[in-house]
């Protein structure tokens, strides 16, 4: 039997747009001689619908979705789909998170999500109830043989893994898989890109082959949805763990894979596979550009080298970013972005992130200088728009100061100062960017890094404007470690793969180098006022995404009085937080939807 | 027995400080001859703690406050306290929503919550297990007697609702207390405010006091947390539905319900009861002020008239939006509050609550008149702080209108024109208000209404500004009608209770019958942009709260080209509610943590 495993790029909430896409992915697999195409969890909808599944009239409209691809899919042409499966009379929550099977005309439910996700950014509990049963599908394959195929969707895979420190509570969805006979696990995904995820996902694959003794397909939906990247990155691994076919990564794709004949009913070694024949089908013209009503078509990603191996974590990493800042753009119809260019590492980056997702003549820059910014910092951020090659604006915004402290005087009783007169000169930042993306039509991008978020150093309304933080779950020690990576020779290939200039340096040592400051009064520096991101950094990790508390911080050695200003810092920060721009996800925990804490707490 | 009902204002995860504010009612109550001291579901935490229940710390403190209370409750008293009880070895969720039993120097889970909402703002299976059985605590009262409670924790009562349409699945556990021979049905609540749900709530108890032939205690939490604000109003009703005790709403309370005798066990007529001894204990001293680090004392509220009935539905709303302000502010700490008067209805209602919250004298308004601004607007505005009081200072934009032009033409080739320079006017008001706050250390209250939230008539970092959205969850109309009765005379009372002059009229009718404006371009009006309120917000209602579709209200009658150009401008608001301050919550659906909608989406 030859499977498709198709990597799709959905746009939430587009029953009938997402239907017609997977209907040219099943006709291209059927041109190329598939039985049955696999696609990502909850295909139909994209992942996260999140509320959408409460409106019934999608719910009607995901019904004229399938019946319209049971009637156009290619005979002799099986597929599974991602599917919300309505439950009557049971009382809420009224959803299975389940997956159709569509043949023959027609198309029934094969199998309902046991494992729910309710943590971190999953909400799965408020629309579904668990499956209670291992779902298994008897089908026909070529020559009349008949296969058992063993369905599985997303966490239902993740039975041996601690997300919050402790195992999913519930049931065990592969074993209840064993003594089922089956030829072939199937696990159908949206799994969030995060570092170190791909190798992980394929270990719980490899784990999971291992215990049912057949190979696993492991199908990843692709794409940047708000703040989530799904990477994509599917695969089939052998019973004992060995990879056989890899999709690529931040892109979409269609792979075909040949299931081994097994032996006869009944006897299934350990090692009986293993010997796949492996093809990767490249999309008919390159990638799929997808429609929005105004906006550009999808940005053309260049293929992975073909590899089994996943590429260096930092490519992967770019390539999320990257892929998150093109979908956002594309998905709300933007024509290109903006974003202010202060001189510092952050922004810099970000402006490489968005030229490798826009393409530089699609991303504009501003430079803003104050009174207290430094010549370097000016000269740093035209240098950098010219090797990008983008268009950068210059403003300055001392005029703007000096008539804001007029206007004000008079009701302060003296002249913005302190914190006050910081904060305003990041907001009249923010409002020029403002008023020429909404001139412009342009997304604005937020340049913030995770670090700041999370202590409070930064300006709601200034320097936190914009519709997308790019890097705002990165910590500064990792747009330290990303911008070394993007400008060290070993990123040469990658930077050309997304076209960025590929020769010498693209951040710049001067801007690398440069001690972090704000620039918001005379010879200011981060470190006026925060620790060394050296030391910041790994605290706020422990407190954030370790749930560590203070004194466990204490206890493993670091200073009282700096782990509690931390802490402080930390909550205080909340109501800030609250009315941030998405973060682009990466890391276990961020700043999003996810990070579900009080403003007003003791 | 002698049951002291406590109306409690808790501190989200201020485990000692709850613990100690409980203490100090259980000394209150057990002077005044208590047995037993209820309290609101979670007490010990503050509904809701959200993600501080994953931190192990904090569950290592609950542990602390529950060993203290049970070391110092005076001799002879027992307390219900609402406790997340950890659950070990089980995986996730890791809690049970639970209550304990502390007495004679030991605490003791004795019920576990069995029906977990998981929709709108509640997202209980993110934490908890449900439990497995009904939970009957076997108490002794005065004279030795043993009495049966049955113990339900809020949304258990709910079984007989359909908060979106569809009965809560799973069990009924009142009908599992049905045979297990109570004496008296306990249910013990973080109810948030909303229209209707005082009488709604005594209509369930009724309900099921009469199903379970006992009468039924309903506590309450009060006060504001973020976004929601828990009005109280806890009661006693018998097993015919009759009210036995009410106790007030918007303020904490102590209310002593002296159970009557019942007949002897094992016959239990549906009419045993209603005969109870009735009394409300005035906290000593008023209402206790609760401190926070640098904030100001609780503000005191007037105590109702005593009475069985609600107040009237516009004071029950505006008593819930003071709340939510003065909580808001007093427990993050802020000095006072700030808010742009424009002359127009919006600012005016906030600037009362805010006065009714916090005192005039903490109360500061700007105006900040442009070249559009009209002559009625600035004076309107002016008589409105004059007549509540409040400081008022003005600041005109002209002149960083201007400025801005200058600074802004070079880049953009023109000047700023259409939507870009009005949501520049918008901004610079925003900017100037955030400035003041920060200097001055006040709370600025953002005034938009949830119609402009809707469709996107308000500007993101301009008049979206602010740490809290007083009346973000109210539908223009709503605001006329709330205005409307605030200038009548039956509201007189009332206003005398908040410290609002009470004579005459408060918002004036200049404001009340005045075409809404935002000012922003020669005599514009929101009926150039919008629909008539009265057109635009019962289509919002059904699109927002009963999730209806565009094809239903077009089968209902509505006009589909209307109906069409509402729902766009709805979904493409998303972006800027994302960013939105939080709003305190007073209908079935607000755009706040229960609202999750996609950005990007089809």
């Amino acid at each position: 039997m030859r499977l498709a495993l198709a990597q799709l790029n959905a746009l939430v909430g587009d029953l009938e747009g997402n239907a017609a896409r997977i209907l040219a992915r099943c006709q291209e697999a059927a041109a190329a001689g598939a039985d049955l195409v696999l696609t990502p969890e909850l295909s139909l909808w994209g992942y996260p619908p999140r509320d959408l599944l409460l409106r019934p009239a999608l719910l009607e409209a995901q019904r004229r979705s399938l019946e319209g691809l049971a009637a156009a899919l290619p005979a002799g042409l099986a597929l599974l789909v991602g599917v919300a499966e309505p439950l009557l009379g049971e009382g809420q929550p009224a959803l299975h998170n389940a997956v159709a099977l569509v043949a023959g005309g027609r198309w029934r439910v094969v199998a309902r999500k046991r494992l729910l996700p309710s943590y971190d950014v999953f909400d799965e509990r408020r629309y579904f109830r668990p499956g209670s049963e291992a779902a298994v599908l008897d089908i026909g394959g070529d020559g009349g043989r008949r296969w058992r195929l063993g369905l599985t969707i997303c966490e239902d895979l993740w039975v041996e893994e601690t997300p919050l420190g402790q195992p999913l509570g519930g049931c065990d969805p592969i074993a209840d898989l064993q003594g089922q006979a089956i030829d072939l696990l199937v696990n159908l995904s949206a799994s969030p890109f995060g570092q170190g995820k791909a190798a992980l996902r394929r270990c719980l694959a490899g784990r999971a082959a291992g215990r049912l003794g057949v190979p696993a397909v492991y199908v990843n939906q692709v794409g940047g949805n708000d703040e989530l990247v799904f990477d994509g990155g599917g695969f089939v691994v052998d019973a004992g763990g060995a990879v056989l076919l890899q999709q690529p990564w931040a892109m979409e794709d269609l792979a075909l894979w040949e299931m081994p004949q097994p032996p006869a009913a009944g006897f299934k070694p350990l090692a009986a596979t293993g010997h796949g024949d492996l093809q990767t089908l490249a999309p008919a013209g390159g990638p799929v550009p997808q429609q929005t009503p105004d906006g550009p078509s999808a940005p053309v990603a260049q293929p992975l080298a073909a590899s089994l191996q996943p590429p260096a974590p930092q490519e992967l990493l770019l390539r999320a970013l990257v892929l998150g800042v093109a979908d956002y753009a594309r998905k709300c119809g933007f024509r290109g972005a903006l974003l202010g260019l202060s001189g510092g590492i952050d922004s810099a980056l970000v402006a490489v992130i968005a030229c490798a997702a826009l393409g530089a003549e699609r991303v504009r820059a501003m430079r803003m200088p104050s009174p207290w910014s430094s010549a370097g910092s000016l000269s740093d951020a035209e240098a950098l728009a010219q090797r990008l090659g983008m268009v950068c604006d210059t403003v300055p915004i001392a005029p703007l100061m000096a008539a804001f402290d007029t206007a004000l005087s008079p009701a302060l009783g003296e002249a913005p100062r302190d914190v006050t007169a910081e904060n305003l000169q990041s907001r009249l930042r923010g409002t020029l960017l403002m008023a020429v993306a909404n001139q412009q039509g342009q997304l604005l991008l937020s340049t913030g890094n995770k670090s700041e978020l999370a202590v409070g150093y930064c300006t709601l309304y200034g320097d936190m404007n914009g519709g997308l933080a790019v890097i705002g779950d990165l910590y500064k020690s990792t747009v330290f470690q990303l911008c070394d990576w993007l400008d060290a020779p070993e990123s040469a290939a990658c930077r050309a793969a997304l076209g960025l200039p590929a020769e010498g340096e693209l951040i710049g040592e001067a801007i690398r180098r440069k001690p972090p400051s704000a620039e918001l009064r005379p010879d200011q520096r981060d470190s006026d006022s925060l620790p060394d991101y050296a030391v910041l950094d790994p605290i706020l990790r422990r407190l954030i995404e370790e749930m560590a508390s203070p004194e466990d911080l204490v206890d493993a050695g670091s200073e009282p009085a700096l782990v509690e200003r931390i802490w402080t810092l930390l909550r205080r920060a909340e109501f800030k937080r609250r009315q941030a721009a998405p973060a682009l996800k990466v890391s276990r925990r961020s700043f999003g939807t996810g990070w579900r804490m009080p403003i007003a707490a003791g």
